[in-house]
């Protein structure tokens, strides 16, 4: 019978929810770099992925047939290689709607609500307000780019938060609590509108430096811009102009062009960004939702039926 | 005729609003230190409040009637000389809602999805991931303490983000979006539920030191306090002894007994405490929605009737 191998970390109760979906399988639990090249040949379902394992499971007469990636993107598998040999993916996708959401919120208010500031003053034991009124989200517009599953949450709470909502995706298909959608080539005029500007696209040939100067450009100044899709959706020197000129307020950063974000890159002493270390995506909540995806496309997979949960397109790459 | 006097910085526009409602009126803006007691002893109606004027607007013979003050709370004012005279008080409750709701959250995330440590490591530009897998608000549980408008729209936002709500308020009566109200004898049982514990009680007897010993035993190990309320509510060495011991994991407070707070207070370096300056309530929108409630009043007021906004019940004073 066929050998499934998973690289998260999983309880005993985890690891035999899939056994159960799949009697008949042989499961392997472990780090790629700890498991024997012998058993990873044998692996025809891969839980996760590693770029430690790629000639072990793409030679010629692997029994490859699926990997169920453990993130939203895929923008870190080898895609040709793998749409050559017919292997299945599906994405994590779906699983980071409410973390990502409840990030994007923090870091907004992070700002507006002046906490950030207010940090630095308590770290010097300073009673300072503020110099001016603050902003409230209330009545301001949020640009979502990239309205998928994330960005249809996000907007469900900006919403509620009274904020005026516009989202671009590639459909440019509307989707419910963004007030105005655009395709993609409606993007320019989705950013002019925006005090916040928040980036979900995914890393795709398409997406890759879609933010460079002619982008910030559009942006209304003094906006602020939220980063927790891809850091090469970015290009970083044109960020930083914007940040320096004033033309961006602020920005939220979970995610970089180089990762770790390097020690003696100007955006650490920023004092108009705020970094995390992509981080956005992962509560405690994780694992078991992104198995609750991998279970029903198991339960598919077994019955010989069409994967029903994020089947990556690989004419989109996501 | 009657003489209004106004302490808030108003402009133009919002100054001839005022002129409207009030046609036979004579206004005065001014700051209470500015302004001649002369002028301050014929007033019939003030806007805002300040203790530099209580010896001239409360003498025998003042001809003052109401006094709309800027704020929500009313502890700063001389209650009982107020009473005595039977001067109506209104207060800006409601003003807060939006401004407060934001902050709270803001406050919540920072904790939650590590903001706060992240801004740390940037100090250093250190590139530093959390420990262990963030929790989310979603489906935690938050107690709200003193659930009037604030509440009511703070309980709004955290439902549509997924947590369980426990309110508590001196009625006991429901409010839309608290799964499970209490009235202040239930304090003991709804804090034992809480993740997230939030106090938004005002000022009164009542509600002095109502956050003592006692009470934080009470509270789940582990849990984050919110105040946004008033500082005289907390017992400050009983909240320092459950930050140390672990009891709280997380105090954001926004108000102190002592305010400012002393530059030498141990609370500034507390690595698990946020501290901002009494700046919850206040943002670019402040001036216009707490005008609305005077104008509204105001209008009732040269109509012979009943002021019909936020008119403080002297028994309950709030």
């Amino acid at each position: 019978m066929g050998k499934i191998i998973c690289f998260p970390t999983l309880s005993e109760e985890q690891q035999q929810r899939i056994q159960q979906a799949a009697p008949g399988y042989t499961i392997q639990i472990g780090k790629a770099k700890d498991l024997d090249p012998a058993e990873l040949k044998k692996a025809e379902i891969i839980l996760g992925w590693s770029s430690l394992i790629r000639e072990h499971v793409l030679n010629e007469d692997s029994p490859l047939k699926w990997i169920q990636v453990w993130s939203a993107g895929v923008d870190h598998l080898p895609m040709e290689d793998l749409q050559h040999k017919q292997i299945q993916i599906t994405s994590a996708n779906g699983v980071h709607a409410i973390p990502i959401t409840e990030i994007i919120l923090g870091m907004m208010l992070s700002h507006s609500r002046w906490l950030r500031q207010a940090m630095l003053y308590q770290h010097q034991a300073e009673w300072k307000a503020p110099g001016k009124a603050l902003p409230e989200l209330h009545g301001k517009t949020a640009v979502i780019v990239g309205v998928g599953e994330i960005g249809t949450e996000t907007a469900r709470i900006l919403k509620a938060l009274g904020m005026h909502t516009v989202g671009v995706r590639r459909s440019g298909k509307d989707v419910p609590n963004i007030d105005t959608m655009y395709d993609m080539s409606g993007l320019h005029e989705a950013l002019r509108q925006g005090d916040y500007v928040i980036n979900i696209l995914p890393l795709t040939d398409e997406t890759r430096h879609i933010y460079n100067q002619n982008t910030f450009d559009q942006f209304k100044t003094g906006a602020c811009f939220v980063n927790v899709g891809r850091g090469p959706s970015v290009e970083t020197e044109a960020m930083l102009d914007a940040l320096r000129s004033g033309k961006l307020a602020f920005a939220a950063l979970d995610v970089f062009e180089e990762e770790p974000l390097p020690s003696d890159h100007p955006l650490w002493a920023m004092d108009n960004v705020l970094i995390t270390p992509h981080i956005a995506g992962s509560t405690e909540q994780y694992t078991e939702r992104a198995l609750d995806i991998f279970i029903k496309n198991l339960e598919a997979y077994v019955a010989g039926k069409t994967l029903p949960l994020n089947l990556v397109d690989y004419s989109h790459k996501y």
